[in-house]
């Protein structure tokens, strides 16, 4: 097999791990109590300049990971946003040193309700503590101090990537000089909710859940998994993306007419409920879609106080077949952004592929990011 | 308790059943086989003319049974379909004969796969057969016939409803004068598809559901049809209609933030799933949602043959906010009846509440569904 990764590419990575809080030194949580130790999942890109200035921090969507680009050893399939982030690409690696980390309460590698409660010696389950998008920005920013950067030059994400992005620009404007938030909401609808619930209403009542236990009962929740699976990918393609690829075309091995795998649009989602279960925890999609759920950083009237002292250049962009976090989240978010006199620019990026457009090369979309990067590389080029 | 029915009311009713195809003289199915004995249970309000040419046939969506007006003996609501039927109201029965029966396949009265199979003398579960609209219609037929009416007034109904509207007036141009298809479909999408996969999947997957042989196994399959009903009832409301209704408002009896009922879009959802377990089979879901992901009438290039001979009255109708069978579906429907040389009156109906207004009294649908067979009563008056 040739694993030379292609030209365009990072090349070979590997994923670290660092402590970066400990049982003694914890990391505070928003709503109260601790969590430590605290270890952390991250992959690097491209060369920190020498004065520190040309850092990017990548902020992973709800089942993404700190393998963002390149390739692992072996690996076949480069990291989820490799089509942006390499030599030449939107992103840079030449120019950019790009960080991304696996989020706390996740699965790849990060202290999530999977790992060793210390006070237990047995995994957490249901015992890990609720968390905020602002914990999951606390643990991005000792990373960040722990890289010896002050000052990242811009922080990206799409989806629960860009609540993250929102908050900790909105929090700490002198950390981040630029902000892109793709394909975000600051404040999910009662359908999102909906939507959410149910994916771990599936989860919580397959019986090997074992209210969270599962692990020290030697089952998984792989049923209940999938299904929220299934279902959250329905949400993530445009109902034309979904007719594009599939229509009414029948599953080429077709039984008998019934209850099985009858069309193509069936055989499809079955594949990625079966393929998620490889990779993801049922536990982390309770944490990590209830952060979610309880994302709305403007209900604070100060929630934008810091960064109208000392404005962040912002970068929103939605997609037009977007039905998950659609152009009207994006437009609330850049009004409040606007109304507290933040420099923000906006764009509808058309496309067909719905939410996930966020993950794909869609032209109009990488140009606008490669324009942007580019500006904000002015700022710091030698 | 007052158990008066309020004015406007058809009064009390009771559903009764007749015994339409036997064991010897069986059904015969679209896809092959046969099916008997067949029971249907119906209802009726108003009275027959003379002439025996007033008679309104109400076809069910997919969760509906034969009452759909009046009250049931001691019940404190009524049917399902109650602000429309009754004296005075759109569907006038002081003027016409109202027939609704509860479709072959349900579970409410009528043959469906929870009923006795007279081969094994246990519930048919899977083994009962695949079924297709036309075989829903056939039924319907012979119950038209057996209460003695060879042309009906009009057909009328609303998602599945509006899909035996389309076949039967397609098939039977001369069996019904007008035709009233609501919020129907002609042809499913790969989007329309996929909800109802993945909730026949939590169905079947449930450890209760037995391979279809719940009954026999003193069990239910609670779990996976309250999932599959919370999922289905996301997509009978807008998200402007969620957002309406719940927005963000959390739970009134709230407990600490974790994974139970925060929200009040929960609480609704949980009540839902909750609810449909009283009234509802798992079997008869997937077998009416398999009905419907089959339906595809235009596919054979001579559905509208017998229709061309002999002209139908069709009312067309959709509603802005409805995601699940939204205008596109109405269009493709009115866009090949015209074809066909069908007069077709079409209107997109304006209503906030998505899917689910089919069912509501939503001011201007109501005017153009009292317009319309005030129209066809001229046909008949005496």
């Amino acid at each position: 097999m040739d694993t030379t990764p292609p030209t365009g590419s990072v090349g070979l990575v590997s994923t670290s791990t660092v402590r970066l809080f400990t049982a003694d030194a914890p990391l505070h949580l928003e709503r109260g109590g601790t969590l430590g130790p605290v270890d952390v999942a991250y992959e690097t890109y491209g060369t920190l300049s020498p004065k520190a200035d040309n850092a990017v921090f990548v902020c992973h969507a709800l089942t993404g990971d700190a393998h963002a680009a390149g390739f692992h050893e072996g690996a076949s399939r480069p990291g989820w946003w490799d089509n942006l982030i390499g030599p030449g690409k939107p992103l840079d690696t030449d120019r950019f040193f790009v960080i991304c980390a696996n989020l706390i309460g996740g699965c790849q590698g990060s202290t999530g309700p999977s790992s060793t409660d210390p006070e237990t010696g047995a995994a957490y389950g249901l015992r890990f503590p609720v968390l905020m998008v602002r914990d999951l920005v606390e643990v991005h920013r000792a990373l960040v101090k722990h890289l010896g950067i002050t000052r990242l030059l811009a922080a990206i994400g799409g989806s629960l990537g860009g609540m993250q992005v929102l908050q900790w620009a909105a929090d700490h404007p002198d950390e981040v000089a630029n902000a892109l938030v793709i394909a975000a909401s600051s404040r999910l609808t009662a359908q999102n909710i909906a939507f959410s619930a149910v994916a771990r209403r599936a989860i919580m009542t397959d019986p090997n859940f074992v209210d969270g236990a599962y692990a020290q009962a030697g089952v998984n929740p792989d049923t209940g998994l999938s299904i929220a699976r299934m279902m959250a990918h329905i949400t993530y393609l445009s109902e034309g993306a979904l007719t594009e690829k599939f229509g009414r075309a029948p599953h080429p091995n077709r039984q008998e007419p019934g209850f099985g795998i009858d069309f193509a649009v069936e055989s499809y989602l079955d594949h990625q409920g079966q393929a998620f279960l490889e990779r993801f925890d049922a536990l982390s999609y309770l944490y990590l879609t209830r952060v979610m759920d309880y994302f709305d950083p403007f209900a604070d009237a100060c929630a934008l106080d810091a960064v109208r002292e000392s404005p962040v250049k912002w970068l929103v962009l939605s997609f037009a077949t977007d039905w998950r976090f659609g152009t009207d989240h994006s437009r609330r978010i850049v009004k409040t952004l606007e109304h507290a006199g933040q420099p923000v620019t906006f764009r509808e990026i058309p496309s067909s592929w719905g939410h996930d457009s966020f993950l794909l090369a869609v032209e109009p979309y990488h140009a606008t990011l490669r324009a942007f990067f580019d500006r904000a590389y002015e700022e710091v080029a030698p």
